[in-house]
């Protein structure tokens, strides 16, 4: 995939990776992204009760909404780690602050790769000079490429929108691969636009887009000690500053919500050893949380995962998984549709259409609607198949 | 492994398995154990909402305590067959009462293979003649042998026990290998005894094994349609009736107890693909439910079951999944052991040991012990690797 340089910059802002070493072989693992003066800032991060050392340290500062650099390093996670990792991090982001001359809270970290080894702080420290001096304003793909782990192609988009009179950009880069579910596992999200915002309102446009995009993936079904995703807002499109009562704030949150969504797909579709994409779409369910609840038990169901990626029409197992996630259904009422063609119902099987099916299950996109019959509730999630890649890279892939 | 006929037969009980041609070239697909009288009889069935048409049978007739025969067939698990699934079962169950010249209510079904398929009749009854001549007071082995399905190797124990001056004998069988999770997922047991038990003791003596044996085993988190423990207590021993309140109770309960434990684990060891067992015990915790809530949730994590597989100390992953748990712990009271060594403690990793901790996860039997430090309760669980042959076996096996 070649990456257009431009379409990916964002007024206001400059990024660079540089190779540390720690990725071995002269592989870009530290990257860097700065605005030109203090950016409003929201985070999500995540759940796990054993976060990351640079998760607990961007939490705190991200509390000021405001933030001027983001520092990533992949290959090591700094999670686990304890005090010794805390300082680790405190360290770095000291040393970065001083050869930037800003206060080291405005600077926020992430970190990716093997738990429970500490952070390379040494190499860290010494890539910074040519770090700082590699920043471009087109060098946000480049800065994609730092925090890749084992991605296999790159997760970069943009998306503009008009903001009453001013044009703005949005630009993110995500990486994945494996260990993603719910609260965006190993997932980390950077998003940068020049708009102007409110520092409450961004805040909640970043958590609702999160829910809808890295919350409605599952590769695998585990989440990781180091999820983050961060937006930071520059003003130099010079946009009245955007507010929740703002009348353009839908056309933001619609150009936010589809960057975070195709971003999140393009996670799933490089999910660890993938090779289909699967949209899981519960419907008539009594609430938002039962669809969602299902839609994640049908997604984690290994039984399920393997027959997507036999291209098994295998819909029992399906059925098997609805029946087993705890929900009070009424088996009878369960409708289940492969690629729009209804394959159970009303307690059986119809087995009609089962070459179209077949046919369908050999694709590498395969849409699976589940209508619960208990209400007008909905959920859709995205997920992967597991596959032999699967286990080759996560049984001798040291996390 | 060379079975024993002798040691599993069971004073008052024969059985026999014929092969009907369903499994294809010559397997025992058909098995039937019969008792000499009505024995009193207690189950435990799937909760999954699809339960299949046996199931739906079994949960109405057991209801009365009673039973004399069961009829197992492998290949098609007739579930997700509606109305006429039920009616195809019950017409093979009421066949069968005919040969036997027995009430059909008396006549216990269980199926396992293929959802969604109609369950093979005419076959079935054309080998019933056959079936019936074959019965043999040391054809327990036999039967097993019919029912299974992708296991590699038979699933069969026997204890003896002393009921006051009485000897008796306890055997059972069982199969799996996938979909086995929490609530017994594709797993039959059938455990036939000769002491005299009274009915109501009975079943709470089954639900109280099962608990601890096969609700307490996971291969890949999935639970299946057709789950069934089904238990006989003839009475030919001649013991006086054992209750509640029994002074040998605990004799009985304890050979029970060890019997079904033993059936689990040679479960989870026969998991479909699986190297390794693993048994992970949570402990320090404030309620077995939270205890068992965190067990599944580690053995459920494909990236740790791909850690184990390929033999890589990656307790970071172990960690990673206790925080994701949903388990409002300290994270810096959490201690992790893996055989015995302390791996993790006060929120960091220990590395001490590190080249003990590589060889003890080569071996093809691992203890996990996780202490989450806010209580008494503990639970353990038995569960498997995710291996290449898992997903080789489930991608292209139309279960």
């Amino acid at each position: 995939m070649t990456v257009d340089r431009e379409e990916y910059s964002v007024p206001g802002f400059s990024a660079a990776a540089v190779a540390t070493g720690v990725k071995g072989a002269g592989k870009r693992d530290l990257s860097l992204i700065v605005a030109q003066a203090p950016a409003v800032a929201a985070g999500v991060f995540t759940t796990n009760l054993f976060p990351a050392a640079p998760v607990v340290i961007d939490r705190e500062r991200i509390a000021s909404g405001r933030a001027q650099a983001i520092l990533v390093n992949s290959g090591c996670a700094n999670a686990a780690t304890g005090d010794e990792g805390e300082h680790d991090a405190l360290r770095i982001s000291r040393t970065l602050a001083g050869h930037m001359n800003i206060e080291d809270n405005l600077i926020l970290l992430a970190s990716t790769g093997v738990i429970g080894h500490r952070l390379p702080v040494a190499s860290i420290e010494q890539a910074m000079p040519s770090l700082l001096s590699a920043l471009r304003v087109d060098g946000i793909a480049e800065a994609q490429e730092g925090i890749m782990t084992t991605d296999r192609f790159p997760k970069i988009a943009s998306r503009r929108c008009m903001i009453d009179e001013s044009s703005v950009v949005l630009c993110g880069i995500a990486k994945g691969a494996g260990m993603i579910e719910p609260h965006m596992a190993t997932m980390l999200a950077f998003v940068f636009t020049d708009a102007a915002v409110e520092a409450a309102c961004l805040d909640r446009l970043l958590r609702e887009a999160v829910g809808q995009s890295f919350n409605a993936v599952s590769v695998d079904g585990c989440m990781s000690t180091n999820d983050t995703a961060i937006m930071l807002a520059g003003g130099a499109a010079g946009n009245r500053l955007l507010k929740e009562s703002s009348p353009s704030i839908n056309h933001f949150r619609e150009a936010l919500a589809s960057l975070m969504e195709s971003l999140a797909v393009a996670i799933v579709r490089d999910g660890e050893g993938a090779t289909k994409v699967v949209t899981i779409r519960v419907e008539k369910a009594a609430s938002v949380e039962e669809a969602r609840h299902i839609a994640y038990f049908v997604a984690n169901s290994n039984l399920v995962k393997t027959a997507f990626y036999g291209g098994d029409p295998n819909w029992g197992r399906i059925i098997s998984a609805v029946g087993a996630g705890g929900v009070a259904l009424d088996p009878g009422r369960v409708e289940l549709f492969i690629g729009g063609h209804l394959l159970f119902s009303k307690g059986q099987g119809r087995t009609e259409r089962q070459d179209e099916i077949i046919e369908i299950m050999k694709r590498p996109e395969i849409d699976v609607t589940i209508a619960l019959g208990r209400g007008r509730s909905a959920f859709r999630l995205y997920t992967s198949d597991l596959t032999h890649d699967y286990v080759t890279l996560n049984a001798h892939y040291h996390t």
